[in-house]
């Protein structure tokens, strides 16, 4: 069995991650961290998981993560590239679903969450975890840096284009929404359920996060050039799930887009193409680690409308980061990952 | 016109009634108050406000207080107490939205509320600010305790029943279920939308702080006997909107309940006994200062259930004060109230 | 007072302008129809309505709507233009909130709604009411299309650039965003509460009926030349509110953005210009008749993104028939339209 | 493996069956019946199901039920007692989920479901599938009534009081909440995502069919004497999940009520006796097969108060079926109810 540990396990991608790892067949999940709620039986705070763990929360700092083959960051930004290096450097095997290693220019990371990278030397290391994508490299990673929600549900509704060469680099654009839960699980007056509740917005129009760590995913999958984007997130009243409805310009004529969409994710276990004409909803996905894609031509003009869902909290986080650690040991790809498991 | 200001103006009730107060038309609102927001403008906390007010909160020892006639409190309990005896010293005229002066006996105040009572001798001066209850008193009231929002419900649920005699003192049990806005405008985790949302709870089941409440109303409704209650809060994931469901004995047979309750209501404006046989939902009073109330007797049983709900926000809170308000300054009583105007 | 009736009052655009019009000082609503609902009274359908008014349901064709002055329809498509050639000939003013006159091309609508236009003659007659473009023509119109809720939206959010001839005319997309009363009050599986709620998906992409009036509006507004639109609407897990996302390239560098939208609408009394930098949420408009816009220029690029926002039962259906029936009869304009009167 | 049908799969509970069977490991699930749907695929009408199964939904009288072991009833009351006989008389063994067959007495069912039972020679024949009272009666079963889902939560919460003798058997109350999907995937005005969201209500008070349910269990589980009950359900804008608070009289002072519900439940593996002073959510159980209840003795009388959280769709219908299969045919009785394999 494979030791592993969760450090920032009080979030909402933390305590997903724990409940997924719980039901691995090839795990043993040794420790979970939290220092807010420290010493407290993981069940107490999240009564859910009464009957199916004994854990109890250590501080981050616990000894018991040295006894671990690989350790789960689901810490917030900033926090785990502080803690990272030394457990690298003793030889284990990471999976950080916070932002610290997506971004591989330290400056540019640093624009963005307005703190000096505190481990850039490892930024080269790291492999940016999207299975669609990197795959290979995945298999003998050292550092996986789980990519995030959006980047996740927009990456791959553009991934099969821009491999393609089959869309106008400029004009791309992305309106994005996303349940509720992606916020976080932090006492904050905007989050709580009386203001989001009946309620529906954009936010973040001057400048998301997600935004670099999307720009530089679509650029590796085109390859070439660098691959402009707008990027409008929006926030839904619902706990999970994403939709990102993707807008670009086609360069060619007479492609067949359902079928390049089939043909690239043809042996993806956890992307699903949607029939012609079909369009997903988020609650199709809730629980599992699907993404599922809708490409569509609108009639009469060269524009392309992708539509994709996830579950935020499975293939925007923890799914994914237990995915990225199946393909790493060379477990089934959807060990704990299949669905309807009551 | 009437010059009025609000303590405490940035909670889920305080701009409720800061919004009655801008459309009431006898009524000029001077000051609101926020400690937290001070300075700030309402309208940029709350923007549903935008284009209706001018204001910016001040801090709660504002002067401008000094030149209202009317100083409402919407504030956490156990604070209006400490800035209350001075305005009244000087003549203001009071409504209290928070819990300090419901309770009469100072002693039993402090139980439930943990603090000792800064101002038991306005005790006695404070008129229950139920008006089905307390009409005639609250026309002269200078201090004016505006009632809870489950007390409203269950006390005017049980009234006609009580006033007349005919239940059983012992087991009456009044199962309540709140919208989350009951909870308040603070950061906690518990409030959080992905903690609310999709679930149903019980709370406070070995003791809420509106059982006392609720035991001295319905002991003032009978008149001679003290009665017991078992209360039990839930927390429903709304918005808005208190629902009691009210069981009692009754000690005789043969009442006509639904003429009892038509009788006892038929000279209230915000009072609506729903025809026999059907029920209200709370979505029926929302934004409304009506409470609607459907008795009904068991087939073959003593027992009477009386349903009745509520907006916790207006006729729980915000629409009772302003009612409060226009008795006491012989305004038309549901002037601000009329619902339906957009 | 001006006597007027509503044709299809038993739907959610036809109950909430029932609530206008019961409130309006200048009104007296006269005869509310429905053909499922006929025989029974207002409020024992609508519970909300108990106290407020004393009306019954009578059939479509009651002879109560010759002693109107004001018909509004708010029946389903293709169904006013059966019924008001007749009373427009008796001289009767109509306010249309349905599609049958909303589109000048009889040939164009009939593709779209899929049936014959059964009064192509009036067609020309009709004036597209959206205030904020054709507020002159409203005020003697006698038959007046009520715009339809996302057009609403979308429109206000490109009136100031599309006057300006600001942005390219194609490369316009709007993404829209709405809440389920949109759907209407018909009993159909995809609006149940567990098929709808806790989840959000994108429909209609390959065409939806308001995308031709959409782009007939955009037209009018540019003046010269045909507007192109990606237009793709979503359904939101809330009962109300619209909120667009409208994306457009620049063509022109150095326009202040905020003081075109700003002085574009000064003198309008229900489109609220956001300041910069801040976004609007449907909540802040929930029972208003506001349009609230943001415009947002990204850094570096030529892009801008608007966000609107409107209630769809009331700026978008409802408080738009009333306010155009104002300006038709020169009332106040905000005339049953002011809100928070509780 | 174990073959296995569905009749009346369409419907919320009827899906959730076919769920779990697809991920039973000792079952293969052979026909999954549906008139309304018939010669569709399962996973076109839910979405959810792609990639899951290749099943299309049959006709109820397909004959490849006549290959199967077990025979599932999901469909509407009524229904099943025509089809059942047939099959019993075939050797098949019946797990029916609907209300057919839970009444001992055929008059009884009569008065309350308003049609003649069709079957009333298989009642006595019928095990009500409710583990905690009846497993070894299940264990052989050829006929089980699998329980209704209020009946599932209050009975659970009143039996170690009820079978230890420690209430008085009238005065008892159970104030009942469901989530919406309880009232099924009907096309119906009252079940719209805007009539339900954002409200709170009580309905059946003049006697819900469930109510001649439980007190046939409650009085089974006392054992002596006809235990009487007041049952009034509410609805929760909410997808799933049951609350139940249950109000009654304790006969004797000095009971351990904590050591009794606990003793009582020892060995079942799907009812979690909450620690002292803690209550559940509904969501704590959501998509799982467990009730958890909390009992507490209020301070100062003699009521207790048991709150009891099931999943309506889970333990109160379809994870109780499986739990009775399972216990049919001696497998694990957890199998395919495990939580959170994603």
């Amino acid at each position: 069995m494979l030791k592993v540990g969760v450090v920032g396990a009080s979030g909402y991608t933390g305590i997903e991650l724990v409940k997924l790892l719980i039901a691995h067949p090839e795990v043993k999940l040794v420790a979970v961290t939290s220092n807010a709620e420290q010493g407290k039986p993981v069940a107490e705070i999240f009564p859910a998981l009464r009957l199916q763990t004994e854990l109890s929360f250590y501080p981050h700092d616990t000894p018991l993560l040295m006894e671990c083959d690989v350790i789960f960051f689901a810490s917030p930004h900033a926090t785990a590239m502080h803690q990272i290096p030394h457990l690298y450097a003793e030889g284990k095997r990471i999976i950080d679903l916070s932002a610290d290693f997506r971004i591989k220019d330290a400056q540019l990371w640093q624009e963005w969450y307005g703190v000096e990278h505190a481990c850039p030397e490892l930024l080269a290391e790291a492999v940016y975890g999207l299975p669609e994508l990197n795959r290979e490299a995945i298999k003998s990673a050292r550092l996986v840096a789980n990519p995030g929600c959006y980047p996740t549900a927009v990456s791959l509704a553009l991934m099969p284009l821009l491999k393609e060469n089959a869309i106008s680099l400029d004009n791309i654009i992305a309106d994005a929404k996303s349940g509720v839960s992606g916020a976080g699980r932090q006492a904050k007056i905007a989050n709580l359920y009386a203001e989001a509740n009946e309620s529906f917005k954009a936010y973040g129009v001057s400048g998301h996060r997600h935004l670099p760590e999307i720009q530089q995913t679509l650029t590796a999958m085109h390859g070439d050039e660098s691959v402009g984007l707008t990027f409008i997130p929006h926030l839904v009243p619902m706990n999970r799930g994403i939709l990102a409805t993707v807008y670009a310009n086609l360069l060619t004529k007479g492609l067949d887009l359902q079928n390049l969409y089939e043909s690239t994710y043809a042996t993806e276990a956890f992307v699903d193409v949607m029939p012609s004409g079909s369009l997903p909803t988020t609650a199709s996905v809730t629980d599992t680690n699907y993404c599922r894609i809708s490409v569509n031509q609108i009639t009469g003009q060269s524009k392309v409308v992708i539509v994709s869902v996830i579950d935020n909290l499975i293939k925007g986080a923890a799914g994914q980061a237990v995915q990225n650690m199946n393909i790493m040991y060379g477990f089934a790809e959807d060990a704990a990952l299949t669905p309807f498991n009551c």
